[in-house]
């Protein structure tokens, strides 16, 4: 058997309907270097996605290589409890430079750092001697697909199957257009009559990625996350896929002018190697747990490789790009580049809702003869070289920073072909 | 500051009352070979813990050192949804080869995997056309620490504080001793009573880790898998911390004679390097979720890092040593070896509970003037050397299975001694 058939005869993917392989092509990939990938026959693709919203300084990037190499050397893990590493305190100090908070919660995954936020708020207000068990996010919300993450989400491609095993949680809607005036009401309605059972509003600031690349106001952001501490719920930023200067800004939580209590943070983490989540807070929440053992206030969760060794290299890698290659403001005029080229796709007539922001560009495929259009634009990219993986009918392109001008207008080229031909 | 006073400042410890460390230290450590770790004064510890039971082939192995730098030089990462990689091929063909599955289902962390099997187990029945939502779960049970993960477990300490962010669930009562007679009535008098709502039956086999490291008897294990079956739940074994040697064979499921559903497994399946964790599960199971896409019987989970290159490659090498050295062999032989010695310590009357399976051991100190005892254990346990971490008062010893035959006499040698002054 070939590499594709053992891996459809052993391997279950990931958000994927596996009948789908019967005419979809299934890729392994042997290598990869910078934004493109390479597969057994030397066909290689442009990472439009940067691998599900991960790789960021491309891949196999030599500097992160070099220094996961040498931490190799010295230290692959360390149980964090009672025990620590260098790494993981430079991580931690460096995140906590870079953000407004003060401690360091780590686990693995984003779906694991959503439940610890959501954990810790509700024990926050526990220790704090009020009974809490609600939280509220936006509607259009995608927050991760572990039971507790899933419960504050609200796309129902994810959700809807499950319910009965969820949470009961409570959803306001996202801004859908520059005026949020009803959005804005709705939302004081809601804590007006749920502040007493609410622990924390959990939200994607200005961009929800699984939701379609659903971008909203800052305003908007702005006003609900004041309304929201003004009816004593926590606030908890989900900045696993806006992060790391994704939005354009180093974090989205930089745009906005209120103070919020929790942040949670993954995927370009480690410049798209290795998976590390953490939650950022401040020390009046930390201090709430902190107390005498019996008092049973510790915050206890834990995941065994929780602030590995070798994911907070490839971190302080990352953070290292950043601050030597003055990445953000690079970005800004790369951002500018594709957003230019982006634009000129609006000769097609049926595409629409045209949205840029930072390092993420969408459009929506509102007319077409294909029941599942998205799909029929990911087939075709892959014949051009382009891994564009839609998210239903939005098609969107979240590249890598490293991309560059020839490769960017190369994509938006043949994004024009294809549709040429739709 | 030195970088304990940094880790303090920036970091919040898992599963760590943070006070503690008001009295307690707190070692940053600078390197680690084999089953030592050395903190920035150049003291060693032998890792007796395999820091959270995830290490088997030592710190910085050679080995799985150099697989991992191969690794570097072609992919760290890439999308597991419609693109693959040659190490997740492999690595999944290996599983399934080893264990009576079929399909390779990814995620990062334990939790996760049990989340995975959980939905899994859920949507089985749905897709099936019989709605069940409720999970049963051996009392004393631990399967992680995400919300789902843990309405399944039992051990109060992590669990308590969160019951109203949990799904209800059942739970039947481990035998504590040989004869489990009753245990097996009260779980067959669930069955009768709540089959029509029961998805799965999870347990972790043989031996209950976070819950004391107590062990009971395959017996039950057999009976009440077969009991569950007859009543039509799934049985989902949790192999996280048991699998891949630490019971003695590979999997506690090797020792079952019964067939089952979902094995999950994480931990050591990298060698204690990199998160990883999966789901095994069979072909008529993964059939029920196969249909067009329109028929929304697909499972739908995922984590951005799902199937981590690097970390599969960790996990080939993992699986390489077990093959070239013939691990498990060799592993009872080292295993009498430690059972002789750990039984030498019964000389101290206030110890008892002596158990071993594999290469795990434990005892319990059942009578003490300390009121933490375990701790007291642990804090002169570090001024010798070794990285042990007590469950509350149960003492335990679950080393890197490249430990030798001194270095496992000295760690007796140094309980001897600390029980000899208590």
């Amino acid at each position: 058997m070939n590499l594709k058939e053992l891996d459809l005869k052993y391997i279950w993917h990931p958000c994927t309907q596996m009948s789908d392989h019967e005419f979809l092509p299934l890729i392994p990939i042997k290598k990869a270097k910078g934004v493109y990938l390479y597969d057994f026959d030397e066909k290689s693709y442009i990472d439009c996605i940067s691998s599900w919203w991960v790789n960021i300084f491309g891949h196999c990037n030599e500097y992160i290589n070099e220094k996961i190499k040498d931490q190799l050397q010295n230290l692959e893990h360390v149980i964090l409890a009672g025990f620590s590493h260098e790494p993981i305190i430079k991580l931690s100090q460096r995140l906590c430079k870079l953000l407004p908070f003060d401690k360091c919660f780590f686990a693995d995954n984003g779906s694991s750092a959503i439940e610890v936020a959501l954990k810790m708020s509700f024990q926050y207000h526990l220790n704090n001697g009020s009974k809490k068990d609600k939280f509220l996010s936006l509607s259009n919300s995608y927050h991760g697909e572990t039971l507790g993450a899933l419960s504050v989400g609200d796309v129902a491609l994810y959700k809807k199957t499950y319910e009965p095993l969820l949470l009961k949680s409570i959803t306001t809607p996202v801004p859908t257009s520059k005026d949020y005036t009803k959005e804005l009401e709705i939302l004081e309605s809601i804590l007006k009559n749920h502040h007493h059972e609410i622990c924390a509003f959990i939200l994607e600031p200005l961009l929800q990625c699984a939701g379609n690349m659903h971008m909203y106001e800052l305003g908007y952001l702005n006003e609900a996350v004041k309304l929201a501490k003004s009816y004593g719920a926590q606030v908890v930023f989900d900045e696993i896929a806006t992060g790391f200067g994704r939005t354009g800004e180093m974090f989205a939580l930089d745009y906005c002018s209120q103070s919020i209590d929790y942040i949670c943070l993954s995927k370009a983490i480690t410049g798209g190697y290795l998976p590390l989540s953490v939650v950022l807070t401040k020390d009046e929440i930390y201090e709430k747990f902190y107390d005498s053992y019996e008092s049973q206030k510790a915050f206890l969760h834990s995941h065994s490789y929780t602030g590995n060794a070798l994911a907070c290299a490839a971190a302080n890698a990352t953070l290292d790009i950043f601050e030597k290659e003055n990445i953000i403001a690079k970005n800004k005029i790369k951002s500018a580049f594709i957003k230019t080229q982006w634009e000129s796709l609006k000769e097609f007539d049926f595409l629409g809702n045209f949205r840029n922001l930072g390092m993420v560009s969408a459009f929506d495929i509102q007319k077409s003869k294909y029941q599942r259009a998205g799909l029929e634009v990911f087939q075709r990219a892959l014949e051009k070289g382009l891994l564009l993986r839609p998210l239903g009918n939005t098609i969107y392109f979240m590249p890598p920073y490293v991309i560059n001008e020839d490769e960017i207008a190369y994509v938006v080229e043949s994004l024009r072909e294809i549709f040429k031909d739709f």
